[in-house]
């Protein structure tokens, strides 16, 4: 074993990973929030690196960067993206991308391959400017008005500003085009210690988990906290903390083997030493593969909600602000990389669902898409903390590679299940 | 009743009232921060004033505004404050100094007063910059150092450029001349339902709780909030949310009669929706006038800090940032203001203690001092809803200022009450 090889240059994956990580370095990982002036060098880094997968490299009007090939045949796309969220690891996006490339790189110029791989870097998929905006972009899903709208969550800067200073405005946004491609393939960090606690070396992704988001609003009174007795106190603050225990207490028995729930932020208004909260909220996450319990378990959240405002010290107010759709990855792409896994990880790979939402997910409404996960160390991530060892990170990119190449030799497996976005 | 004569203007009282609230209008209520442009207003309003009363004014380097008078004989001094908490009442501090400004005018010209009334606004009374910065500064307790180092909460903006941009800078700071006075009396809306429920007219103030605060600090993990499998979190902010919790489970059974506590900020870090916070603070109050109390309920605070540390998901940190001090109002003039209830309010008064810190505990480490309560409509308070009935505000100056005649008149009684400050 390997019985083949797969043509992957594990010092060139492992060299561009740290170039990208060169290009704005925050201790030992980076910040490159969207648009950022490092995000955009990284952008222009990879359509530099394009050509040398015979790739003709296009930046598009949302800031995707996207490799494409006039030649004919059998077309994959692989890709991820290259902004992080603020003061995060190095690895988060750009290790589908550098994968994507080497898979490019690799196979464009073998004869023998069968087919091409064409090269995405989707546009903030950490979500500073919305959600999924350059995937959401490319499947024809984001209208102008949206971008418009879209500001940056830390400094409130319009995506119109951030674009123009970017040298992006006026550009057209590149649209997918229907049956070009056989599917789509996304490489990343597992983001949890799933695989590096079982000694495994590849996951390969059977479904996206949805997001259900909800901004949870408390109204009490607002109230002086030195003359206000205790027995007469309608404090919102109280309220909250309260809601946020009996979550955690009461959302177990009813939640499916993986659901996992967050609060994220939480604030008190007016937040005064000296003054009792007359309001306080806060953001609350639910995420599933399983539309089902995510419904059971809004019921409860309303309900419990209920009970409190009838109780009458304070009124709850439970607004869904987000909708999540949970999304299967393509049968015969998880085929592929487990077959890709038994040939260059010893088969040390598990099937598992992804807990994390990747641009693999928007792909998926339009074409047969998948994605395979590396082991992360701790399980860290969104952190600069976060890493995998580069042995694993030149295994996984041998996994991909070679799983590319299964796709593409056995296209017609994969056409029919590709009919359905016919 | 009355079987005499105040000699209140009842009317001018509400009229100096209403011209204060029309300076840095907020609804029903006012915003007036300490140094803000409408502040300074109500602080030359006053300086206009004080010469009615046949007092000379003056704003010192602190933005204190004191009214003095170079006549011989026994003087008694009269205040409160004119800013205000953020978009707040109209009557929390400028109602105790248009009583004083009022008692002024009618004592200081009547040659059988037997003395003088003088009169004092002090700054930032509302802890925008500090803590009882104005009073404490008169008694001798604000260093330059201390003054150098304060900034607003809100703005950040340094105290030394407010003052700087109010026209104060460089000017001397007054300070308190010992055996000046025979003591302080201040008024004040009681900011708490007490009065008013049991249709009372005047709190005769015993004594002023002391507030202890502190800052809190939750550590855990920060992750990734869809990879990391609710068994391995290590939730910061849920972390804090049990504690609070727990405070309010569990302080009623070790607590005083009139012991109060609050959380009134709470921040998590990062604060991003998909991030599980890895860090958590919160603010927390708590008032009582018995230290033994604070003591046993610091304690418990601590031993639960230990437990949640002990159980090893999350770290937490008990830090105390500010510690109270009771004050005991003098006795000679409880004894005045019951009297002086007994003929202008019908002896609708009762004795209670001050839950809210005010100047007045401050003045008391250095002559003898008293406050009386009118009520406050619903006891709100640091709300623009703020409000107190026209005729009880007119009651209370009648109170006020007759408490005032009692004490210059029976001033060798309290002389000896007053031996302690020597």
């Amino acid at each position: 074993m390997p019985d083949n090889h797969s043509g992957v240059d594990g010092a060139r994956v492992l060299a561009d990973l740290n170039a990208l990580r060169a290009i704005g370095a925050y201790k030992t990982g980076v910040h490159k929030p969207t648009f950022s002036e490092p995000h955009i060098r990284s952008l222009q880094w990879l359509a530099q690196r394009l050509p040398e997968a015979g790739l003709t490299a296009e930046i598009d009007g949302i800031g995707n960067v996207l490799g494409t090939s006039d030649k004919p045949g059998p077309k994959l796309l692989a890709g991820s993206h290259l902004e992080s969220q603020n003061y995060a690891g190095w690895l988060d996006g750009p290790l589908g991308v550098v994968y994507a490339l080497e898979a490019a790189r690799v196979i464009n110029s073998d004869r023998n391959a069968g087919g091409m791989i064409e090269v995405a870097a989707w546009c903030d998929e950490e979500g500073h400017f919305g959600s999924f905006l350059g995937s959401r972009s490319y499947v024809g899903g984001v209208t102008d008005a949206e971008i418009d709208a879209a500001r940056d969550r830390s400094s409130g800067k319009s995506m119109r500003d951030a674009l123009r200073e970017a040298g992006l405005a006026g550009r057209a946004r590149v649209a997918c085009e229907r049956g070009r491609h056989l599917g789509y393939l996304e490489a990343h960090i597992e983001q949890g210690e799933r695989l590096e606690g079982s000694g495994l070396k590849i996951g390969v992704v059977t479904s996206i988990v949805g997001i259900w988001q909800y901004r949870i609003a408390f109204t009490g009174e607002q109230n002086h906290a030195g003359t206000t007795r205790m027995a007469v106190r309608r404090d919102a603050g109280l309220a909250l903390a309260r809601f946020c225990v009996d979550i955690d207490d009461r959302f177990p028995a009813h939640c499916g083997p993986r659901t996992v729930w967050t609060t994220g932020r939480i604030t008190l208004d007016p937040g005064a030493p000296s003054i009792i909260p007359g309001a306080a909220e806060m953001l609350f996450q639910i995420r599933d593969d399983d539309a089902e319990v995510i419904a059971r378990l809004e019921d409860l959240l309303r309900s419990m909600a209920a009970d409190i405002s009838a109780r009458g010290r304070c009124t709850v107010a439970v607004e869904r602000i987000r909708t999540g759709a949970p999304a299967l990855m393509d049968a015969s792409i998880q085929t592929a990389v487990e077959a890709a896994s038994a040939a260059f990880a010893g088969g040390k790979s598990i099937r598992m669902p992804s807990g994390a939402g990747h641009d693999a997910q928007v792909l998926a409404t339009v074409m047969p898409s998948g994605m395979l996960f590396v082991p992360s160390i701790g399980g860290i991530s969104h952190h600069w903390t976060e890493n995998t060892a580069d042995a694993d990170i030149v295994t996984g990119a041998e996994v991909f590679v070679d799983a590319c190449r299964r796709l593409l030799k056995g296209h017609s497996v994969f056409e029919r299940s590709g009919r359905r976005f016919a």
